[in-house]
């Protein structure tokens, strides 16, 4: 039964009621979505107040994790066990037509859902913590300094098991109704890339080091999402 | 009394607990960010359940708008009333250290609080459906075809009034305590921006058409939410 494996259920609060021919419930592309990423928006909700807040995060398998200083009001009531929905999204492309229906934007999103809760165990928590580091600078936790008590104790570290989610693609050019196309107007389709400036270095740098190989995908001009996934599949694997 | 009608009430809601000096409440900042942005995240509840879902937005006065089928679980449910949250976030570098702790990102972001409601009444939904266009791209609406009323009806137009909001910024250097300077590891500041590539205009587009001088702003390289300024601006005035 691949399908069970591979994909993730179908129930109610993933499923994809408008526009379902864009949705995607296979792991792989959900995990490619999510691993071209490091900020998510994470929705929650305290007191029946949603909240919908930006953060740093990574996938490990099927959990996904973000941290926050254990002062913070997110990352306390979330350590709870909130339900959470953690989205992801990139914007490819925005795509103009001869009417206002048929403008839009090209995408990838991926919507998860899940409980989340707080990592307990300190040697799991280092272990995580050294890992949202090499994920994205892979080899980078050995580099540099390990955290001291302090500052292991003021990082909380929240997870979450992708219950279910869901993956969202729009990948389309210009699209305009057969009757309007001799609508004269100026249409195009317009992409959209988040990509890398020149690095900065540390003005503090120490003479004679050199910028490390697990940089290295990290260069002007590179797109950031293919840049995260690079660094990914180089830490974990293929 | 500039400072009640120029920033937000601070409340339980809005208030920054963390990294308070990062906090931003006056309406000048808050709605630069926003109006630097095409895309969002929305954080409402279902059922118990929390959904983030990333949708276009834009800002009229203390109004913030965005629109969806009228078929569409999300707009029919914010429709009727529910409290939201929108997001905007925009990345601006990441930002290494020489202990995991001092790691950052850069970033600009918004978190705005009401009631969704829907635009009822016909005349002030097509005005706004036209400046949801022209905010964007100054002019356009008058370019195009106007909404069918098939189009009209399936189109839903959500909006909120901005009971309050917040707005977070971070720009800053590599920063490291001070006795981490001797860690022998490479750190620099990796700067982020979304950009424009070369825009792909239309196979089909009826010949002797110019661009129009309402995406003047809208060429390959430019800093997207440099353009989107620019567009809202140019549309309502400075």
């Amino acid at each position: 039964m691949p399908d069970a494996v591979d994909s993730f259920p179908v129930t109610e609060r993933n499923k994809l009621r408008r526009k379902h021919e864009r949705g995607r419930y296979d792991k792989a592309t959900v995990y490619d979505i999510l691993d071209s990423a490091m900020l998510c928006h994470i929705a929650y909700v305290i007191d029946g107040q949603p909240y919908c807040t930006p953060t740093a995060f990574w996938r490990e398998g099927d959990h996904l994790y973000w941290h926050g200083s254990s002062a913070s009001r997110m990352v306390r009531q979330q350590a709870a066990g909130l339900p959470v929905c953690l989205t992801v999204s990139h914007m490819d492309a925005i795509v103009l037509a001869r009417c206002g229906f048929n403008h839009s934007v090209n995408y990838r999103s991926v919507m998860a859902f899940g409980t989340a809760f707080k990592v307990e165990d300190p040697a799991e928590k280092l272990k995580l913590m050294d890992g949202f580091i090499d994920r994205f600078f892979p080899g980078r936790s050995k580099e540099i300094r390990q955290p001291t008590p302090q500052e292991f104790k003021a990082t909380t570290l929240v997870g979450m098991v992708m219950e279910n989610a869901s993956g969202k693609i729009r990948s389309l050019g210009v699209h305009d109704d057969e009757e309007d196309y001799q609508v004269p107007a100026w249409t195009e389709l317009m992409p959209v890339h988040t990509v890398l400036g020149a690095p900065v270095p540390c003005e503090r740098q120490l003479p004679g080091l050199a910028r490390p190989e697990g940089l290295a995908g990290y260069r002007e001009g590179a797109r950031l999402d293919e840049v995260f996934a690079e660094a990914y599949r180089k830490h974990y694997g293929e």
